[in-house]
């Protein structure tokens, strides 16, 4: 990449700086950059001075040729984004008599008197381009001087992402005209992260296509970005390449999730699901029930922690004392059980205790899932005590995961 | 403050301006500096380039007296943390023997031969004290010249905050003794974050002590910190004036979570508890099967999302048709049967559809919670569709605050 296509992100609020709030932005503009061939050299996270935020603006200027700033585009005497870039491509702001007229009729639609202060967010300076706003007060800047674009969008995420959408990423392509760039992620599962760098590292030395690695708790995400004319065969051959590497280990594409696949396959082959759950507490049915699709094939769960609750649910009393309530056998009739009294097409089921428990004499993290369906009932031991915090997560997707599996073993979906 | 308790963070790596890894470094010690009395002015996050990452450090020298750096100390030539501070302090790094006994001893312990580019951890500079790293091979540096302290952390946030807790932070307390600093938290919940603002502003326009407003999950948390001899009468100050402004409104303390009082509520008590979700889909009971204790309170759970499942798990059919599955008869029978089926002292339940949703004929984001006890059943109505993403960890949230608030009334706690 030439310096043309080099970018710089500054972060504008004292509240980052004393923690108060986590700056998000800055990640997800990292992950929106290189889908439009700009390449982020920078992150500065500046406080509501300013003095620091037009030096800092001064001196990204001096190394690049795109500055994005996020934050400080509020009403009060503490947003001083816009201030800042007057002062150092040295205009003088003045109220824009339309973006004046919008932001009084908003504060009408609102039913409230506009405060006096608020007239700051509708000035312009005149090289400075408005952008739309639709979910705040504070419109967003595109500046273009001397060769040089400086992009100012508000700091809440939902109002950020969406000036991004909409406004600044098709400017952005539209000044970056000589680029192609195509993107295209495929995501694996059950390979350790440093295994996938080293199965990759071969292949994916050049930088057209590049290669992004990105650990995510259902597995590791692969992006293939690409520039030029010859882009689609790039990545078409790069993710041939992968497919070659990682095999039936990639189980989606782009941004699919899991939970949400497992939501299609069932809903359109009219399968219904029932979880019983003791390791992961509920989190599986969870995870399904934030799906609106959920309402055709989740028929419901139980948690069942108490061995005594287990009995009251279908569980010998007998099989509990023989293998104990954590083994294989008890996770088989608990998916059995499941499967039958809430008359769903398959039952899952989960058995052990989280990482930080510990106790039921078992080892720590060790869980079963159980899977009974019309064909047979099936049993696998999983560990992911090593993750710690989520290791309940990451059971929960393990599970799941199974499921997947036995869904393609039977037939219903071809992987 | 003055000017020599101002720091910089310095987020060292590309594959943070690439977006592969989210920077949750920074925003940890944001949270954690102020506890030392240390202003933080800037973050800046640079990619793996020596040029880049020494002109940083050299203009953060410039500006303050202390930076912090995290990443960079692996042990490939792409980690140049150790480079970039030898060369803008004019030393020359060596092996410092002790430094590489351990880490062949950690790698012989590991049972692998230590690769020859790992000796680069065992590197100090003479103004350099090596700081140690019980979870990874790269210890850190803290590097004191002409009045200027540098420190290096690694990048992981297990490895870095266990650094910081056990390294860093005391010899920083040690280094800015002539600073007492003390600092306390409370939480409230029920109270917009605006309207939070807007009650204490009157109160906390000092510095000291200092009110930093934090938005959770579980409410607004408010962080007092006080510096100086009397910072414990300033902090009991600071808190009693919350408690008038707050009341009852405040929950918790410091670190305390809500599932985490209720789990110590309920078990000191001998309290049982059982949970039957349709709006939270299990989230309420994978959120207390998280905490150890669950194994003593919690029975277990049942998720009964169809409308046959609910008959069949005891609420009677006449009852669905009369008020709709998402209403406060239905929400308190529910707690009922559950709190009878699963032998507990407490029957907890949630009727309704999670905002992404909104079948069932009825408002997405409208609940109900009942609760069933010795004494009585009680519903509430919540709606928090406005959190769209997160509605239903608010209202899983909101039912366990319920739990609390019927805990208060029926004389099992004071609050």
């Amino acid at each position: 990449m030439t310096n043309d296509y080099r970018a710089e992100i500054i972060a504008v609020g004292t509240e980052l700086l004393r923690g108060e709030i986590t700056d998000t932005n800055s990640g997800y503009l990292a992950t929106q950059l290189p889908l439009v061939g700009i390449e982020l050299t920078r992150i500065t996270t500046a406080g509501d001075n300013l003095e620091q935020l037009s030096e800092t603006l001064q001196q990204a200027l001096e190394r690049v040729n795109i500055v994005l700033i996020t934050g400080g585009l509020g009403p009060t005497e503490d947003d001083l984004t816009r201030e800042s870039i007057a002062a150092v491509i040295d205009e003088v702001p003045e109220v824009n008599p339309e973006l004046e007229a919008e932001l009084r009729r908003l504060f009408q639609h609102m039913g409230r008197e506009m405060p006096s202060h608020n007239i700051k967010q509708a000035w312009l300076i005149p090289s400075a381009e408005s952008l739309k706003n639709p979910l705040g007060t504070a419109p967003g800047w595109w500046v273009n001087k001397k060769g040089k674009t400086v992009v100012a969008m508000p700091g809440p995420p939902r109002e950020m992402t969406a000036m991004w959408a909409n406004e600044v990423k098709p400017r952005l392509k539209a000044i970056l005209t000589n680029r192609v760039i195509l993107a295209r992620s495929v995501k694996t599962y059950g390979v350790p992260e440093a295994e996938v760098a080293e199965l990759v590292q071969p292949f994916f030395e050049t930088d057209n296509p590049s290669l992004g690695i990105y650990a995510k708790p259902d597995g590791i995400q692969l992006r293939l970005i690409a520039y030029g004319d010859d882009a689609e065969k790039l990545l078409d051959d790069g993710e041939a390449r992968l497919y070659e590497i990682f095999g039936t280990r990639i189980w989606g594409k782009e941004e699919e999730k899991l939970e949400g696949l497992i939501a299609g396959w069932l809903t359109q082959s009219g399968l219904t699901l029932a979880v019983m759950e003791d390791a992961t507490g509920g989190l599986i049915s969870s995870i399904l029930t934030r799906l609106p699709e959920s309402e055709r094939f989740l028929r419901g769960g139980m948690i069942v922690r108490a061995d005594d609750i287990k009995v009251n649910c279908g569980i010998p009393e007998s099989l509990i004392k023989q293998y104990g309530a954590i083994s294989p056998e008890v996770a088989e009739v608990m998916a059995l059980a499941v499967r039958e009294q809430f008359s769903a097409d398959i039952g899952l089921s989960t058995s052990g205790v989280m990482q930080n428990t510990g106790s039921k004499g078992n080892r720590p993290g060790l869980t079963y899932v159980g899977i009974a369906d019309m064909h047979s009932v099936k049993t696998w031991a999983h560990n992911f005590s090593r993750f710690r915090e989520y290791s309940g997560q990451r059971e929960a997707i393990g599970a799941l995961f199974r499921l997947r599996q036995r869904l393609a073993e039977t037939g219903v979906i071809n992987i």
